[in-house]
């Protein structure tokens, strides 16, 4: 029997079947075609001009460390453009650590500007402590919260105008569908892949891999000899999220493009909603002053509760 | 310890915790409870007239005869209305039979008009013969599309001017999502608990019942002793529906009210597409006639490729 033969260069030898498309992809073009997508959507959606600074913001995970290294690529070209790394320690005893030690590795292997803020510092609670505090929500609701405010503040800190996140095609599937599951449904139409407030009164913050599958993230990670945190998050067993992701994975395989048909959907719910509920409103926070959809920001919410 | 009491009479001993409400019914109030909530729901969308003819769609199973039962009750005090039980026989070898033999019981006993029609009759099929010749498709899509054609015209045949199905609200939260995992957002818009056409070319049909979740609608079957096919339908294995009812369903459990807040985050999806796209053209099929959204109704599409 002949082995497959890739179907882009017809010469190599496919290592990887993509069910969503029906080809086979060599280890060359698979990378080359990755980064030509993540191209296509920073295009599409208009997320990067030519002179932004842009926080890549890192966990240490395969999302974060392959967006890196596509971004490293891409702004090459750019000699006005900048690159900085931000890293959150959220106060997760071992396993950040862990995380942290592997994206320094990274930053000084590739001669890359980061910041690493603490939640410790900048909130003066660990997650680990919080979470012990408040149980109301699940961890993963208060990290979140928290981890976005601390990303920008980092930012800020180094002077980029632009935010990048490695949500990946799979992430923005299960969120949509979370926040139907949760009644937020306004929330489909503020959750974009890139979110620019005409006013700068937050910044820019685009997920250039969002039209990637995490399978091929992963895989990306793996064909770029990328070191990355594969030990999931202690706290992530607790999340409603798991389910979510383990249905659409079931409905993958049975139907390849399952991810892509939700992602497409959310693009028609997300016009249609914008027109429904009109334009949201941005306020500043009773508390910290920075912008909100209410009088009090959700991180103000989180720790004023938490600390007296 | 003392037995939990029934929040409604605080008299009788609580056979059921509803978990989504954190109350104990007793068996008398149950009853008594699900009655009222259809009542609410029917006013609440006015789905139905003092003088109407429904045609109640009678599977056999435990959703159709616990909307068959509920119903009787309430179109008593209205003595204009009219019942009529319609009942489909698809053509499922041994599972259907044994349906329509549960069906035909109900009827004699209570009493109830009714008219039963066949695929085979109308279509010049059976789904048996069907689901042998088309494959594209999984059975359920087929037999859903046909179902609803045969309910309808068995409907006009013994003139009734609405019609009245058991689906229930696990039904509509699952049909919600999986319409969005295929893609169907628009569908959002046209599937809601009562569906008119203000220039009456179809005829009404109605849900009372998709306020009910699942799990109680069987138990009311249970506590009015309707005897209902509980096997399920030899196909439904093959459909997705299944992935989806089981995320559900753990959701559920997890967070009691998730189907409820489903429920409601459609209907503000659906208000949303509503506005977004506008009056949906009604035409007619250019083969039956029937009303369609397309040049060719679902039907013919099925059946031109079938029957050649």
């Amino acid at each position: 029997m002949n082995p497959l033969r890739c179907s882009f260069c017809r010469k190599n030898e496919a290592f990887y079947v993509r069910s969503y498309e029906g080809i086979g992809l060599c280890h060359k073009c698979f990378k080359k075609n990755i980064e030509d997508r993540v191209r296509r959507t920073i295009s599409k959606y208009k997320m990067l001009k030519p002179d932004d600074h842009v926080a890549v913001a890192v966990s240490g995970g395969k999302d974060s460390l392959s967006l890196l290294t596509i971004l490293r690529k891409i702004t090459k070209r750019f000699p006005k453009s900048r690159l900085t790394a931000v890293t959150v320690d959220e106060g997760i005893a071992e396993y950040r650590d862990e995380a942290i030690r592997i994206a320094k590795n990274y930053y000084k292997k590739h001669s890359i500007d980061y910041a690493i803020v603490s939640f410790e510092d900048l909130f003066q609670m660990k997650l680990d402590e919080l979470v012990k505090k408040k149980r109301e929500l699940s961890p993963c609701s208060y990290c979140g919260v928290l981890r976005r405010r601390a990303i920008n503040l980092a930012a800020e800190k180094v002077g980029a105008n632009v935010v990048a996140t490695g949500h990946n095609l799979d992430d923005e599937a299960q969120t949509a569908m979370l926040n139907i599951v949760h009644g937020d449904v306004t929330r489909i139409s503020r959750v974009e892949p890139v979110l620019e407030d005409p006013n700068g009164r937050f910044l820019r913050r685009i997920k250039p891999i969002c039209e990637i599958p995490e399978k091929e993230v992963a895989l990306y990670a793996y064909e770029n000899g990328i070191e990355f945190q594969s030990v999931p998050c202690p706290y992530m067993a607790t999340s409603l999220r798991n389910d979510m992701r383990s249905m659409l994975n079931r409905m993958e395989v049975k139907h390849p493009g399952t991810k892509y048909t939700v992602f497409r959907s959310i693009e028609k719910l997300r016009s249609a909603l914008k027109l429904y509920a009109g334009k949201i409103e941005l306020k500043n926070c009773r508390y910290c002053g920075e912008p909100t959809t209410t009088d009090i920001c959700q991180v103000c919410k989180i720790l004023k509760k938490a600390v007296p």
